[in-house]
């Protein structure tokens, strides 16, 4: 039987953006499905007591030298935001309402690209709608969802659920109900679907 | 030229343990060396703003299964400690001590094992005592060198050495002044010394 990958993720997160550049190959190999759980990464951290690792500085100089390393053995475009962290918030409803209509697949990467390989600041309104344009996606039909009060309540529930399942942060991978967190431990993953 | 892996390590740490186990045979099979860092995980933490991940009751729930995965892919004994978190400070002094004595190999070996395969509560002097006797090492010189003050200030100044060096966690490893951070790293490690 096939088995399913539920995949949490923020556009804010760089691990997010690595995971999300290999998981569907992953799943692809395995014939497994990727169902995904676009959540609020600041949501989770302040649930389950956790921090945002770049509040450690030293982590954060770590952390940035192992993104790049990960992006070398991937071997894909990756470039630190200059506006990082964004505020995620308006994008991540975005995304529930583009998993709604069927188009989260673009919507996807036309967000985690715009951030993490072409520095955009979608923090920014007219960046996320110039984006969207591009990416050939009604802007503003995007825009209205971000204040449609019953995505505001499936993005909480999305992210409540999330702790719920024992997240502490993202990207997060369920499989037969075990939790995988980090983009480093999408080899367990894989062996969890083969 | 052969190369040189730094190892900090402290006993009280899972993952220290787990790094333990691998590291000497990673090295062996690259003719690297190992330098031995025993530093307080407790001293780094503090220094550096970071806090133990079990302080994070979701993240130590999936640590706790992290370990488990780990554990079997490198087919080692493991039991988590019944005492932990076990207070380190006295047995990472007689590290730096067994180092200058020149049996840090099989004293780490002790400690290593005691904590992290037989559950014993190494926090407790005559524990420490029987472990050492059981091992052929010598408990009076161990438990005096854990009172000496040139030790107490040795292991002070490995501990903030690491912390200049950019370490927030152990275990960690320094290859050609590039830190890398955790048990879960030692691919990059492998790599770095090819």
């Amino acid at each position: 039987m096939s088995k399913t990958i539920d995949f949490y993720y923020d556009y804010a997160s760089p691990a997010s953006y690595l995971a999300w550049t290999q998981i569907y190959k992953i799943a692809e190999k395995h014939g497994a499905t990727v169902v995904r759980k676009p959540a609020l990464l600041g949501g989770i951290f302040k649930s389950a007591g956790n921090q945002a690792p770049m509040n450690v500085p030293a982590k954060g100089r770590w952390l940035n030298q192992d993104i790049q390393r990960f992006v070398e053995r991937y071997g894909i475009d990756f470039k630190m935001n200059s506006a990082f962290p964004i505020n995620t918030i308006y994008l991540m409803r975005g995304a529930l309402y583009a998993r709604r209509e069927g188009f989260i697949e673009a919507y996807d990467k036309a967000c985690f690209e715009a951030i993490w390989v072409n520095d955009k600041n979608m923090g920014d309104p007219a960046v996320v709608t110039q984006v969207m344009l591009d990416a050939g996606l009604d802007p503003k039909g995007i825009g209205a969802s971000m204040q449609d009060p019953e995505i505001k309540k499936e993005l909480f529930e999305v992210t409540a659920e999330a702790v719920d399942n024992g997240l502490f942060g993202m990207p997060a991978f369920i499989v037969d109900g075990v939790l995988h967190w980090g983009q480093d431990r999408m080899d367990f993953v894989e062996e969890a679907i083969s």
